[in-house]
């Protein structure tokens, strides 16, 4: 098969033996595959591959067709349209995947939005349903909501009946936020004295936690999975007491099986309808095929765009 | 009835009106109320009491005799046991309380024991359970284990298969938090390389935030409802995402009625057949009469006790 393959801080094309399926795993003929931040720290050797997966192989998301089953394997068929999350190789011909964190496509998506689907609807709903316990009426504000994650985020807020306010750094993206189904569109220093908030989706990191602490609603909660803007903060105890506040973060990349199929269920059951009837979908800025894929990776690290960043392969 | 009453950062006794109960609450004949950190604040005039409490009567919990049912009680009688968190005004010959508030007195109780029940059980066995989730066979670690919610969670931990440790700064006090059941007593220094620990019950605040985050387990919970060793904490998100740990924060004084019988409901459940057959219990440092509300005070603001001072009036 042919891969992108890292080495020496850069990403290329190599020929690289088939994977096989083991027991209760899928071969996927992967279709499309969508870029994340991770694959920028990998390329850099910053993020290294989970143990079980490709150690040279980037991808974290994927979708295609069921090209083989292995022993055991039951949910899906040969020639099944299946996208998931995995630890690493989704940007490759095969990759191999357990059937319990494959999901089905809708048959509304293309190949380029199911390969964008995983990994930011899956992240945007854990953190705002299972860690955060987001409530219809509850008041939302998401940080960093013109990227990958955001844009799941304040689609997923909208669709569940919260009031959402984003905060964009780049103003021109702000009216494709507000597209998406932002109540307000904030600049990033503009967001404090417009609470309170009952949950924060914290993409940014460090900067906003001291504002964003001042901005809970009583029984407010801050998920953190996204630290680009920095990681150490200052945390007012005494702030957060007075709300009865929460601050819990997570990560996907380094759950084991059984809670990565969890959070796969998770999505079938609350975000796949979503999605099939079109109430949220995955902007894609772009696409390229799997040769440009040195040029894919450039386009994501350059910024500014709203949406994904999709390899066609 | 006569009342501890705090003016001029001092409390002394004073002649009220007897209170009389409204609809749906009860009098009660107050026999024992513990004194706890925030009637010391309130003495200094820094945290004043919430609203529908008496303004300058102090006292945060009680266990007393009903005296007399306002129109619609009736889940208590005339002579019953009960004992309570309040919002203020425990610490007086009478109190009205809501009978949702209420628990029944356990029996094997006396009074100075009951009188201190309620409001470090009630914390403790919040933070630990219904914020933190403690489960058996988890590691739980006590920050300030020598103070009165640190001896209830410290207690609670042990009884329900956790194992403990716990923190002491006075020398003086760590083998009665071990016999108290905590599996190991350390320095407040000396935990960080002892972890990893499920639970955190951070009742010291900032300095140990970062050490405690570093000795977090994976999904790792740190409750904070204690503050009095700084406020102001370095978070290093980066850590906390890495364990996919979280940070709760409660004061139990500012929650609504509905919110508080809730975890008087929870303790009738969950403590009160601890508490019965003797398997956690109230140590009582000391006790003094309503007379000596000044000296109980000063003894309380002394420190350097295991377990509680109460007033029996």
């Amino acid at each position: 098969m042919r891969a992108a393959v890292i080495a020496d801080g850069d990403v290329t094309v190599q020929e690289r033996p088939d994977p096989a399926p083991g027991a209760g795993e899928v071969l996927v003929r992967v279709r499309a595959a969508g870029l994340n931040g991770a694959d920028m720290l990998q390329r850099r050797g910053a993020y290294p591959a989970p143990p079980g997966s490709p150690r040279d192989i980037p991808g974290l998301e994927l979708a295609g067709e069921v090209a083989a089953l292995g022993p055991g394997a039951q949910r899906f068929s040969e020639g099944d349209r299946v996208m998931a999350i995995v630890g690493g190789g989704g940007q490759a011909e095969l990759c191999v995947v357990h059937e319990r964190q494959l999901m089905p496509v809708p048959d509304s998506l293309d190949w380029p939005e199911a390969g964008g689907v995983p990994e930011v609807f899956t992240t945007a709903h854990d953190a705002l349903f299972t860690q955060a316990g987001l409530k219809p009426g509850e008041r939302l504000l998401v940080h960093g909501a013109a990227g990958g994650v955001g844009t799941a985020g304040v689609q997923l807020g909208r669709a569940v009946g919260a009031h959402v306010t984003a905060t964009v750094r780049n103003e021109q993206l702000r009216d494709a936020v507000r597209d998406l189904g932002a109540h307000e569109v904030l600049a990033p220093d503009a967001f404090a004295d417009r609470g309170p908030y009952d949950v924060v989706l914290e993409l940014v990191g460090a900067p906003n936690i001291p504002d964003s602490v001042n901005a809970l609603n009583t029984l407010g909660r801050i998920a953190v999975i996204g630290v680009a803007g920095g990681f150490k903060a200052e945390l007012n105890l005494l702030a957060l007491m007075g709300k009865r506040g929460s601050i819990s973060s997570s990560t996907l990349r380094s759950r084991p099986l059984e809670e990565k199929a969890l959070t796969a269920r998770a999505m079938e059951r609350s975000v796949l309808p979503l999605l099939a009837r079109g109430d949220v979908r995955v902007p894609v800025a772009e696409t390229f095929g799997l040769d440009q894929v040195h040029d894919a990776y450039e386009r994501f690290a350059a910024g500014g765009k709203l949406g994904k960043i999709v390899l066609l392969i």
